[in-house]
């Protein structure tokens, strides 16, 4: 039995990520795979629980380092109990956003450092990455648009903050791929949904060769 | 300003700890201490939302790792919104658990390691320890009998577990009360209510001396 691969999508707010993730599963269903299209937070039904917890919180605001926590909470059940088996009988998983999203929000914007961020999914996931991460770029006029159509003017407790935490978000993504660039691909999200699924399918398809 | 101090009261599940912890505040509050009785895991708004979701998961249950995330996500709220800021205006907090029973809990019964549960809460709660630790200890068929009494055949999705991880949650407390035997007090459980308040009251007397 091969592995499955598992893709995930990183980026900002309003980047294309969603859209995208559901193009990719279904032109790999299309192309004879087994596909999981999944999601962070959440993804089970104990990790959608804790999504609820961080984008709505109860009262108030969470603190850096219980957000942290509550994101590695919520993966190491979606990485244990859904990821990982699928995986293990030939399954590709696609996922909107994954550790590299806790880097670059939690690690980088909000200053925890990415070493403690690293800490906690060696911990949580066993230190699980993707095999292809493809980090969508768009800029930050066009992503700003996107984010405010798609929201309503409703954002959540992370995707609502200023201006400033999200520029950092964008420069920790930066870093982040700088330190592994064997494992990313930075794909230009300018244009229409299709003209960015076409770049996308190109750094995607050298991995479904052989894997049947 | 005096910092205040911090008590908190371990043991298994029916030592009669929630009991105690309530007795030892009253009488801390009635010798002119301003004092906060708390729990956990619990104790904010937030975390609380989180003890709903160890003690009833949404569906099945969490793996181990992620019932240790999630109590030290709680206990990061918990510490930093609550019995921190408290502490430092000098109000005295008791508290019903603490790190410990995550040590117990999740590092010695649940395999996790004593070394990791203590990096997640140096991590979430800067490693906040409490002045005076008491370890209610009773018999195993007393705390057995008192645990059903009490959940009417409901346990929750931990006290609920076998009798061989609440003999580890056993071996632990002994454990951990050994490698630090200056911060806890070994407490016999036997006995009326009062009896066991008499012994509590004895053993925290010295730290109220000099702290108005």
């Amino acid at each position: 039995m091969t592995r499955g691969k598992f893709i995930a999508f990183e980026g900002g707010e309003g980047c294309g990520k969603s859209t995208q993730a559901k193009m990719l599963a279904a032109w790999l269903d299309r192309n004879g795979k087994e596909v999981i299209l999944t999601r962070e937070p959440g993804g089970t039904p104990r990790a959608e629980a804790i999504r609820s917890l961080l984008l709505d919180p109860p009262e108030g605001s969470w603190l850096p380092e219980a957000e942290a926590l509550l994101f590695a909470a919520a993966r190491s059940d979606h990485v244990g109990q859904l990821i990982l088996p699928a995986l293990e009988r030939g399954t590709w998983v696609v996922c909107d956003r994954f550790v590299d999203s806790s880097r670059a929000y939690q690690g980088y914007a909000g200053k925890l450092g990415d070493e403690a961020i690293n800490q906690l999914h060696e911990f949580g996931s066993a230190g699980l990455l993707p095999d292809l991460t493809l980090l969508l770029e768009v800029d930050a006029a066009s992503a700003a648009s996107r984010a405010t159509a798609r929201d309503r003017g409703k954002a959540d407790a992370i995707g609502g903050r200023d201006d400033a935490y999200h520029a950092g978000v964008a420069a920790g993504f930066k870093a982040i791929t700088q330190r592994d660039p064997e494992r990313f691909r930075t794909i230009d999200g300018s244009g229409s949904p299709d003209e960015v699924h076409d770049r996308i399918v190109a750094a995607v398809a050298p991995l479904t060769k052989g894997t049947h």
